[in-house]
């Protein structure tokens, strides 16, 4: 195990109707003038979008509206919001839905005290160092941006997909009602799903010796996904299986508790974000497409603990069978659970052809190779990639 | 799964060499007055002291300390410091030590702004509604005290063991070095293995149902306590070994991350804080003399849980044998566990006998019923009790 550190301040409100706490925590925070990030408009058919509005009304805040995030959000909403809310003197950014909506607000939240451009931290140039604060209703389970700090923003402009992680962007207070996401359409839920288990696979493949309850820990959330994910594509009002996914994308990714000292991998998701800077897929349906094809490429630089992932996670039966049987086994399982959810296993099927692939090899690796668990350089990115195509 | 708030804003810097971070950390919360807390001076023969004095001169510091803090820490001794801290005008309460440590620094922190006297929150008189801030170094793999706002402090001349736990009680940050748990003598080894077990099946003997990711990590938990505790008793110096163990034992009890939404059951805490509010036995020597017989009175009100226990925690065959049978192996098996790290089995062993507890059975209902896997009466106490001579 490596020394680390491990900070997570954002408070949780988890259950069925706590979506009914938000004017009380917003009025505990004494913020006055909110802005209220949303995406696409499934917040005003839901009713979600009155029922804060009106607890914000009741509290005696006042509201400035920052709608249509998009799915990949773009810089360009951000500097919307950042104008928004120094034109209004916003004191809380609240977003209300997913992922995409959080990291849209977070970026906006540090961008806003800060004089130069917000991209410049997309770019490393320049360090967060204030932040307004932040608080999420979460509509979807997925990833897990509602309990850390991190954010991904894209730059359609110069197709460039980039993310920041800053202790000054964890919210000061997350809500997660399970009931919200009943109504997230299957293929979300599906997406949803598929973002959480590679958020915890990037972490569990690690180079890092000596951490068994981390990996413990990762299996567990992996097992419980895998369990609960169907249920709730079965029966997308499951009360049982929504809770438990919410919960497992929130631990999944909430500042690394479950992989505390350890080194995490991330060449995945870094892989997967160049294709979805480019084409504008869904960045669950590009690591459903990578993941699997990355394990191939790597597993067997550590087979042990791909042998303990095909065993403990997929329940892989040992008896009889080679290490190298058993990882690919478990490889195997992976790729099936993935298509049988109905997420998509190769990029032709997204009309994602060789042509941008060279590109895509390129800039992923701009600031070096990439990954953990074997450093990805471009002709690995793109060999990965073709073996996905 | 029920609805939960979970918020746990302790700052955690584990690893080897971490102790000397203390400095900046201390100077990182602007604290120009410490309370130095701390036991019997075993920090002062392994040299801690030295490094925690020399670092607090460094940043300049004031000091001001109160060493001699009880193995069952004595609100006498809270008492004095709080008068220390008002006296001297101390903004910070440091502990360095294990978790009895801490307790006394939690509770000497909330006692200074309050009016009147501490045990007020003890017997639950008073809301604990500010404290100093506190922060500590761990030299002990036990109780979680260092992540989470519990303590427990006892009032010697009534026989009274209490706890209290309250926002307000949750350190700034602790320092987590698995190199100060290489000097534990073995007992205390022993002790911090079998109370870090107990907090865990405190939370997963639980009639809430729908938590399998609650579950698991329960599980998680206890199966590396298991692996660990027997190495780190065999090789004190043993590194990942304490290493694991001190992540296991603050995890175990950090705010209820492991069992957000579950009811934890107790009773178990409640019957011991009464044996060694009486006898001044060490905590885990109490949990390991009942536990196991707290188990053999309720496991049939839910044996699956028990089954489970007994399968996954510590792996027993299920084939051929009825659910009767795979829940008692289970909790033989943490008997002979207990027994085998050198952990007593009967309070006869520590020279308790049948006179004393009716009244230890009378004083742990004192506030009610205790436990909610079953609620216990008086009776039962005594039964359980009775069980365990």
């Amino acid at each position: 195990m490596n020394s680390f550190t491990f900070h997570n301040p954002t408070k949780i409100l988890f259950g069925a109707g706590m979506a009914d706490q938000l004017g009380q925590q917003v009025a505990e925070l004494g913020s006055q003038t909110v802005l209220l990030v949303y995406g696409g408009g499934s917040i005003k058919r839901t009713g979600l979008y009155d029922r804060v509005i009106k607890q914000l009304h009741q509290i005696g805040a006042r509201i400035v509206e920052l709608p249509g995030v998009e799915p990949n959000p773009r810089v360009s909403t951000v500097r919307r919001g950042i104008k928004l809310c120094r034109d209004e003197a916003v004191d809380l950014v609240l977003a209300v839905g997913g992922g995409s909506v959080i990291d849209a607000a977070k970026a906006v939240a540090v961008g806003v005290p800060y004089e130069g451009d917000v991209w410049d931290f997309l770019l490393r140039k320049a360090k967060i160092e204030a932040a307004l604060p932040i608080a999420t209703v979460l509509t979807l389970s997925a990833t897990g941006s509602e309990m850390n700090g991190g954010a991904v923003i894209t730059d359609w402009e110069q197709n460039l997909k980039k993310s920041f992680s800053s202790p000054y962007a964890f919210p000061k207070f997350s809500i997660l009602d399970p009931t919200l996401t009943y109504t997230v359409p299957a293929n979300q839920t599906v997406n949803g799903i598929v973002d959480m288990m590679s958020h915890v696979m990037e972490q569990y493949f690690s180079q890092t010796t000596d951490t068994p309850l981390q990996e413990r820990l990762c299996e567990s959330i992996l097992q419980t996904v895998i369990e609960n994910g169907e249920k709730a594509l079965q029966e997308p009002a499951h009360p049982e299986a929504r809770a438990n996914l919410m919960l497992c994308g929130t631990y999944a990714l909430n500042g690394g508790m479950i992989s505390v000292g350890m080194q995490g991998d991330w060449a995945t998701h870094a892989m997967e974000h160049e294709v979805s800077a480019i084409y504008d897929i869904a960045h669950a349906e590009g690591l459903s497409i990578i993941f699997p094809n990355w394990m191939k490429y790597v597993y067997r630089d550590r087979i042990d603990r791909f042998v303990q992932f095909a065993v403990r996670v997929w329940g892989i039966e040992p008896e009889g069978k080679s290490d190298e049987e058993i990882a690919l086994a478990g490889i195997q399982a992976t790729r099936e659970y993935f298509t049988r959810i109905g997420a998509p296993s190769r990029l032709s099927d997204l009309n994602i052809g060789e042509e941008s692939l060279p590109r895509m090899a390129e800039e992923a690796v701009r600031f070096g190779p990439i990954g953990y668990f074997r450093k990805l350089g471009a002709d690995d990115v793109l060999a990965i990639l073709r073996m996905s195509l």
